[in-house]
């Protein structure tokens, strides 16, 4: 379903020396387990991470940020506070802001924020499929994602052991990554950071989606080879992410 | 002091067999250095984590999960608001819940609030000595402890170089264990967590605690002979409890 | 620029002896992504680590403590509430407090704190050149560090490839150190705990602060020769200062 001036394998190694040479600054609210692995993927990727949450300062740090994250995991009132102030500063700056949903199928709350930010058109809406689930309403059928998509102007990466990154009217599934990924916390919402890198530098949402989830698979599956369980995984995953060349993406890569 | 039925080391083969085929649900509102530690190291265990410590959604959190943790650091008025009703959330429901009164001897407002805590009947007490002592109000001796947990109806797992787990009518000591569990943050922590996880699976909340506390001392010994230092030990912690087999457990246990 | 009864390469060597064996306690109001780190390095280097962030509690903590380091990232509500009783703590008993006014160059209100901590005269102010150059309101030239060191009562701690520490009569250049620790975030800003920790034994805060950095540099240095990138650079790096020697200190600095 790609065609070749925008087939993700060689657009990722592009942009993977763009995203080194580029630097760009990426805001990340995200939840408390998450922040450090966040901020260290994004360095390993060549990206420069800010976290604080705080509504007195997070707009600041959102404006002089090249793309934003928002992450709803331990969403306390100063996260809440902070976010649709963020995303304002996105909307009003055409600047890309990626949401990630976590556990919005397990806290009605949760899910009532998300359809409200939803509305705010995310650049990209990273999640699994329970969190699809209680979003959509419905099974989160291929056609069921792609309609909802297309209605919410939006991509959506959904992720699982295939990955799939539709935006209505294109879809690529990518089935790189490694079963570590799954044993570590934070794992998922740290690589919608790098997905929100990606968008700071790829004008098309549905390329830097598909090109981030792709640079992450490969990492992954990098790393896994080279640790002995869940928790030499994450040093091995950050060396591999910070060496990994488009020969690598080239060489890896398995879409369809 | 233990017999047949209940011995604590051929109990925690077969719940560490059982954690990884049931994958039980442990919500930890928890401090925020142990946040990450803490749900890395149920990962590790075959448990699924959550974390939020929001008074908005920690109780939806409490209330689909198997098992709580209630950690005392780094209390903030998130947590503050938020811990009395997921307790009374796991009370309603007859879930387990696990009480660690982190630095309680350092702050007296901690202190007023964990005697507060402990009239809710903690499932597991888990503590070391300073803390017991200002629990307790007195030396911590096996005896003065032993009163302490039926008094209050719980179990008290006092952890130190030699751990005890006590109910009042059994009493057991485990001495394994390696020291660089002492030199990272919130091992501690983390390892209530644990415990959290196998009193989820095992009635018994004794027995939970002695099993929870020989498979984190087990598991750091086996970590501490491959680790070079504190940084290196904490993967390698990971990946030991990840690996750890009912055997390891057999052959490596040292109670008393 | 340096005489031998102050000597930092020697003097570090004992310091970190006596760090080992006294093991002062620092409270660390750090921020969100730094506190896991900053628990663990002061660990290994020896040192007894507090991370509370209550306003209700903090005071209590630093008042048991040795030193108090003020990191103003994820500067929240609570931080925001708790600095000041913590710094005045200090100060009414006349023990060191170091401030590290992280991205004080991104959010105007970050700033305007900064100023108002910097009348409370912190013992060391550790900062990049971003940093120095918004709290300096010009460009921080050698000279200009060193009046405003002198205007403020305290130590700057300027670090970047070549550190520079100034206390407007003395100043040591270090150039210890590795470029992996630029890529793993919060390590300047736990690194600034190792500081606090120097300071809460040495009562010359220049030489708490020249010794902390060069201890950190030559740590630093080891684990970059060790690690394969800047996952494993991490665990290298507090294996590395567990590890660390008066004679590697000795035959590893270079300062000018």
């Amino acid at each position: 379903m790609t065609d070749q001036a925008t087939d993700p394998v060689s657009r990722a190694g592009t942009l993977l020396d763009e995203l080194r040479s580029r630097s760009p600054r990426v805001h990340a609210i995200t939840n408390a387990a998450a922040q450090a692995l966040t901020a260290n993927l994004l360095l390993a990727a060549g990206a420069v991470p800010s976290l604080t949450t705080s509504a007195e300062e997070a707009p600041a740090f959102t404006a002089r940020a090249d793309a934003l994250l928002v992450n709803l995991g331990t969403l306390d009132a100063e996260r809440r506070a902070a976010i649709p102030w963020c995303v304002a500063t996105c909307r009003g700056a055409a600047k890309p802001w990626v949401l990630d949903p976590v556990f919005v199928d397990a806290a009605p709350p949760r899910l009532d924020l998300a359809h409200l930010l939803l509305a705010g058109h995310p650049t990209v809406l990273r999640c699994n499929a329970a969190e699809a689930g209680a979003l959509l309403g419905e099974t989160p059928t291929p056609d069921a994602i792609a309609a909802f998509a297309l209605a919410h102007e939006t991509v959506v990466a959904l992720t699982g052991p295939t990955d799939l990154v539709v935006d209505g009217r294109r879809a690529v599934r990518i089935d790189n990554g490694h079963p570590l990924m799954g044993r570590v916390t934070a794992m998922g919402c740290a690589g919608t950071g790098l997905v929100a890198a990606f968008a700071a530098i790829e004008p098309d949402p549905w390329l830097a989606a598909a090109c981030g989830l792709l640079v992450l698979g490969v990492a992954g599956e990098i790393a896994g080879a080279a640790a002995r369980g869940p928790g030499s995984f994450v040093p091995a995953f950050l060396d591999a992410l910070d060496a990994l060349t488009p020969a690598d993406l080239a060489g890896r890569a398995r879409l369809s």
